[in-house]
């Protein structure tokens, strides 16, 4: 593409205005409009070489037209992944919520750093609101918050106030002296808990995995058999990821035996709830979560089955004022003390980060907009077109499901060809049914017309994990995902 | 604020678009084409507990009419701050770069996750380009680098990545057994590198903090004198934190003399150019970043100088492949093998983070529109114009610079009121000086008329610091600047 040789002065206040408007008219009609129109294909799918030569993502010494830049961003749309698309099963993203899409506008708009009050007041109270609501959600009625860039960073933060809470001193001092420390998780936890662990110094060795049961709970006789095994071996166990929702099987921990444990052994209870969490907006499902009260920090991401755009990731503390005492250092350029507010705003002394970007405001938005019955009406129909699908895989004798009862919207399946129906069910058969999982995704991948995440877990062999969170995705869509791989796998 | 009683059933597409527009219009008028105009106030500022009965934050059960949350999203501009605005001198943000807002418009409406290629095909390839382009500029010709949520986290997993190079058994064993592990930074650096100890597990007392001179960089005869103390300890230096224009002061440390340092004592070598980054885009003054190249690893943030709207943060290393040596944790359910691309492009292999938001497209598209000449330019303007604010201080005998010849574009400097004129200059003096800049600037604040921030550092007291960058500032601002002070100042 031949850079455009009268773009040597910059472009007037309304010429930008024009390009600006062009550019979101291009947003509504190639991503939240088309991604409500099932025969819109939700990828075209092109390798990283063949990208490269469709789209010019060289820079160079001077800048494009409009005219050109208009072009650019087109393609953009016309080689990306419709994530919002109810078609989009891959992940636990999705579905383009028109409120945190919103609020994600205006935050763009006004950008600033969420790091004081001073320069981002409205941000700042729409954090503690919600901080405030997922709080007592949770149950956690005298603590307090801050939302992080992603659930591993929350997990991480967790990871750093059990430490600290445990040792003070290796605040200043670090590790050096302490005994060798120990964190749990289960052996389907997400693998933030190890990348935290060598992040932390603590190092992967030192996060052990506790044996789950064949729903993918944690086995909470195991968990206490392993906590005294390290207490045995001289090291000191400090804190536990539980998970609510596990990425796989979408499995919930049993929080109140590891509550048990935890109290009994004083470990630090964390649970990851980045997926589950949004049960707890459910009357429905909220049983899911029993005891998540008893933990002593939550991490919980919005922008999981609560459609908000990404990144929106909550870390939820039982008591106050651990993260400044673990946190904050003084800083007198930022953190003034002749301020004329309550510098307890200034969110950034509780944290690590300084520069952040404020992602509160579309959780805000998008909540003012459905209250918390828009939410639980949302996870309420997410959940029972899941409980659909499973019914229909139960109905279909070409499918099979690998957890007969699942607990949250993943849905976990093998589909089995017309040429290996009525075979004897052994180890072969299983790895011959997973064989062909990554060749259906591959055709419906390239076909533009699904995506459906897959993966193997524990000793079951790779298969289809379905995800359900879109709203826009109704029950017929259910039997499409089910007629689709049909139609791609009839022949392998 | 009543909820709206027929707020029952949610809204239809075609309305859910009309809000969009809406929300977006307000965008256009409340921030693009406001903060072009110098007599918007850039913030009608309230206290918190103003701020919560000016605008109703609580989160309900049901939700609000598009009506009622037009008239919320009219509040939130209401109390915001314009960080765009052309009096708007705080912090290192600020601008509102056309670009920058359409790249991130078109981000919000794909929403995904950077963690593969698979769903974020031109986000990552974006990345990629625009990684590539600054690995170029810095000098690192066979590097690598990845986008962080801010330029703390750049630093954190580069002080991860220099532990792991010295130490790589600390990857799974972690730092038992290690001998104590010291960092350094000067003593006017980014408080991330203390943060940062914390967090690895190294204490705040073993991140060292070496001596500068009247002009806020490092002494390198100060950090090789205390390179050798801590050897003579029993410990080991393992990484400098190094500054391309310090947060405050704006000063460029001695790279050549510390990286000779450097090899000297084998110590990984990082620089925050988090601010001072955006330097190496212009022939005139890249010579403040002289010898960044001969660093490991360096942390840039365009969201500062170079105006992309917050977050937008880059860590480069010189070295290939010590991302994932560092970080990887290969996990089946997401990093799949059996891809039909170059799994390379997964770029959360080599990454502690697992969900992230895709960063780098905005910063791409702005490159795209502007070329290397349009940042040049923007850069050069910038430094022109705080040479100017520097001369007129000069010129006016009721003002008086901290450094007599700023490197970048903070100018530090006291104003003088008429009571204190021809006073002896001891130390009562300066701090009477320093002790009447938070009254002027709240002064200021609460006109809505000009932001400025201020801060001491090392042996200067609480002094203005101005930040120039917003590429819509011209000449006459900085004598505005200086008006308005000597307006609201003059009867102190």
């Amino acid at each position: 593409m031949a850079t455009n040789p009268d773009v040597t002065k910059p472009a007037s206040p309304e010429e930008q205005d024009k390009f600006l408007n062009d550019v979101f008219q291009m947003c509504m009609q190639r991503a939240v409009q088309a991604s409500r129109d099932r025969n819109t294909p939700l990828v075209n799918f092109k390798k990283p070489e063949e990208l490269k030569k469709l789209l010019n993502f060289e820079l160079q010494g001077t800048g494009e037209s409009h005219t050109n830049l208009l072009a650019l961003c087109d393609k953009v749309f016309d080689y990306s992944v419709l994530s919002g698309h109810p078609y989009f099963f891959n992940q636990q993203i999705g579905g383009l919520d028109s409120y945190g899409y919103a609020g994600n506008l205006i935050t763009d708009a006004l950008t600033t750093n969420g790091h004081t009050y001073e320069i981002a007041p409205v941000f700042t109270m729409t954090e503690f609101a919600v901080l405030e609501h997922m709080l007592k959600l949770v149950g956690f009625h005298n603590g307090e918050g801050t939302f992080c860039p992603g659930g591993s960073y929350c997990g991480m933060l967790a990871m750093n106030v059990a430490r600290l809470q445990k040792y003070p001193d290796s605040k200043s001092k670090g590790l050096y002296g302490l005994p060798r420390l120990v964190t749990f998780c289960s052996e389907q936890a997400h693998y933030s808990a190890e990348k935290n662990s060598t992040l932390l110094g603590l190092g992967t060795d030192n996060c052990w995995k506790v044996k789950c049961d064949n729903r993918g709970k944690m086995i909470p006789e195991e968990f206490e058999k392993r906590v005294i095994q390290c207490k045995n071996e001289g090291a000191v166990p400090i804190m536990v990821v539980a998970t609510a929702g596990t990425t796989v099987l979408g499995a919930f921990d049993p929080f109140h035996e590891i509550a048990d444990i935890c109290s009994r052994h004083d470990i630090w209870m964390h649970i990851d709830a980045a997926w589950g969490g949004a049960a707890l907006l459910s009357q429905k499902y909220k049983h899911l979560c029993d005891g998540v009260n008893r933990a002593d920090s939550l991490a919980w991401n919005p922008h999981k089955m609560m459609m908000a755009p990404i990144q929106c990731s909550v870390l939820l503390l039982k008591e106050k004022d651990l993260l400044n005492r673990c946190h904050s250092i003084n800083v007198p350029y930022l953190f003034q003390n002749d301020k004329p507010y309550d510098t307890k705003y200034d969110l950034s002394r509780n944290l690590v980060q300084c520069g952040r970007s404020c992602d509160a405001l579309k959780l805000w938005l998008m909540w003012k907009a459905k209250g918390d019955s828009g939410f639980e009406s949302q996870v309420n129909q997410a959940l029972a077109k899941a409980e659909y699908l499973t019914e229909q895989i139960r109905k279909r004798s070409d499918f099979r499901l690998v957890i007969p009862e699942p607990e949250y919207t993943n849905v976990s399946f093998w589909y089995i060809p017309p040429s290996m129906a009525g075979k004897e069910e052994n180890a072969d058969y299983f790895k011959q049914l997973a064989s062909i999982v990554p060749t259906i995704k591959l055709r419906m991948q390239l076909s533009g017309k699904l995506l459906v995440g897959y993966s193997p877990v524990g000793d079951y062999p790779t298969f289809f994990r379905m995800i359900v969170l879109n709203d826009k995705v109704n029950f017929e869509d259910m039997d499409h995902v089910l007629n689709e791989i049909e139609r791609n796998g009839r022949d392998l």
